[in-house]
């Protein structure tokens, strides 16, 4: 993958619904929207030609913060719109909402903050800043204000 | 089950971390966390004497939010308590808060909010009262300040 | 959807690995193939036109018998073909197989065995003929030996 | 955890099900049980004093394969057993076979096969044999015939 000519804030995928993704209600299980999102933001990453799991790097991007408000349930073979949109980027930190759609209408809507670690030799986890050719390939989305 | 004498606001459950829970990261991946959460308040309905999912009320409970902040990672074989405590309950819906812990160190911290819903005949979900059988078997958790 | 001139018999998905498929050890967890042969399937239904979960025709089509062996991994961001083919057909089952390929190279073959089923008022299954509306659109895999 | 004093062959586990291990047919999702396949599994290791993802031994267990035939549904709530027996040991691998109860009626039936491998500085795997300190912990189960 090569680097696009500027940062990237926003990425959308489109995913059909799978039949094990639904529950014993017939609607898709609310922990799997947080799947769903997961999926759009490494479609972000790789749109900036990075992969978050770069193992070369020696970082990670664990989840510090992650939310769903739900609008309407999600059906098998239905076809929903993803869209991750980076709203904040501090020396560590990344914050991104996340919309689902379906055919223009508001399905969830949710966020997430992931934060750049280093993994210590005893297996724990400390927050580093994210390394300068990582963080150079992001841009806070133009109409942000939040 | 039998109904217990007095409403029940929160319930703990202890939980293995299964092998297929873990990521690429080798921790356990954070949409879990929602699954996990779900356990323990479902341990909760069995507690008052309720199935979440007793037919026979013609209601259902979906999520209309959720989230988790994450503190420390889990890993396979981990064992977590998780616990589950009524903050709120209004006429069509519950919310509760959720902490993992482990030998007494905060894992995560979560909240959902439950509706009561009736499913209607164009498979659309509405918002009714919680039925008085089921809503006499809850309380707001003595200490909540939320 | 309509249906296609004459009956169907393989089908074949091209499928990125996602971050929370992969387990502990790095690589796709073994029941996650289970899914992705599930998606072709269910791919291979709409290629005839149908969905798998057709309310109005009544029956339903659970699996009695699944397998898989595992000849290499596969891990986060791989692409994988997924080809699922009908080698028999009988009155109220089909039997299919499925191998999973990356640029050409082997990496999983398996098998699974569908019956058409009605639900019965005690919620127990009972196998019956498969409709005929379903049963013309599926054809058994032309060089099929087994 | 320490040693047992003889060589283990069987173990059981109960499990009640999950309400998100449902699928849009309102019963458990044909891929959970090699999950639940798994789990008694590693229950197994435990049970011989070992885990089966100890790092300091060099070594993985992956499945070469593994099938199920279903013979009855199981549903949310559902308490079930699930029992893995070691039905053949070689110098790489070892075969269990697995079945799930409930109230002493048959609901599936299972096998998998394992292999000990090292990873390769490629991250390729490679079959070796199963260290003593691991082979001495099992042993056939003893009316095995197949």
């Amino acid at each position: 993958m090569s680097a696009p000519d500027s940062p990237i804030s926003e990425h959308t995928i489109r995913r059909r619904v799978f039949f094990y993704e639904c529950d014993g209600a017939g609607i898709v299980h609310f922990s799997n929207y947080f799947r769903y999102m997961e999926e759009a933001e490494h479609g972000l990453w790789r749109a900036t030609g990075l992969s978050i799991a770069r193992k070369d790097l020696g970082v990670g991007f664990p989840r510090v913060a992650a939310s769903f408000e739900y609008h309407r349930p999600l059906r098998f073979e239905d076809e929903v719109d993803i869209t991750v949109r980076i709203v904040s980027i501090s020396t560590r930190s990344m914050k991104y909402t996340c919309a689902l759609t379906m055919d223009g209408a508001a399905i969830a809507t949710g966020s997430a903050t992931i934060v750049c670690v280093a993994q210590q030799p005893d297996r724990s986890m400390k927050a580093v800043p994210i390394p300068p050719e990582i963080a150079t390939r992001f841009a806070v989305a133009a109409d942000t204000n939040s």
